[in-house]
């Protein structure tokens, strides 16, 4: 895997606004926010995307989530927000190490508004939706 | 908590086309996608938002997400996929149970291409910076 900002900021070759560290995760405040108090969430473990990362150190991170989510809403008095986690450069993916944006919604827009999403539900098809279900089960380890 | 079509879902009232289940989550895909294969992973404990969730349930998921997102993949053959989970109906939360989207991104039309984002960084102010990040680890049990 290709070194990249948070590998440096892992390193503690660059500096950040650090909200949390444990052993397997790191919190802090992305520079280029898209709201007040957009934060971000990685893990130590090097992989470019979550379907690369091991159970043990995605685990850590949902654990903590709640937390964290509560922590940006009770500092910033921000009332909704939305985690987003990108996954390969057509994903809107910018830096190549797995992370969790948690961006707080104002509705104002002095802070920022937050993040903006274009929604376009498709016709569902039943017949192909079974197929499609049968075969990700069968890829789940039960 | 109002009961919701998730809750009947995981009552069993309302049929899906479930991907995964264990003790804690439940997985299916999305019946209005916004592109192919368009998953949904909800913990069965009843929480609106993620902050309202408890660690374990928050652990399970985060734990089962690497896993759940190479399924998605290899079934339906995407190579990039957003996972979003959002909170507060400011910030598009359309049902008050939390639930992941796993979205596929696909570079054709055909499958509906996924997740729009729109996003607009902020001028990040260093020392407000300073201060936030200082009050939300304050609030994070270290």
């Amino acid at each position: 895997m290709a070194d990249t900002i948070f590998s440096k900021i892992l390193r503690g070759e660059v500096p950040c606004h650090k909200v949390y560290e444990d052993d397997l995760v790191l919190s802090f405040l992305d520079v280029g926010p898209i709201s007040r108090g957009h934060t971000l969430v990685i893990p130590k473990e090097p992989a470019e995307t979550l379907d690369g990362l091991s159970d043990e150190s995605a685990a850590a991170i949902g654990r903590v989530l709640p937390r964290l989510c509560r922590a940006v809403m009770q500092a910033t008095g921000a009332k909704a927000y939305n985690v987003l986690q990108n996954n390969g450069s057509d994903a809107h993916q910018a830096v190549m190490h797995v992370h969790f944006h948690i961006i707080p919604r104002y509705a104002e827009r002095t802070s920022g508004a937050g993040l903006g999403v274009v929604w376009k539900p498709q016709e569902f098809d039943h017949a192909e939706g079974e197929r499609l279900a049968e075969r990700m089960s069968k890829l789940m380890p039960q």
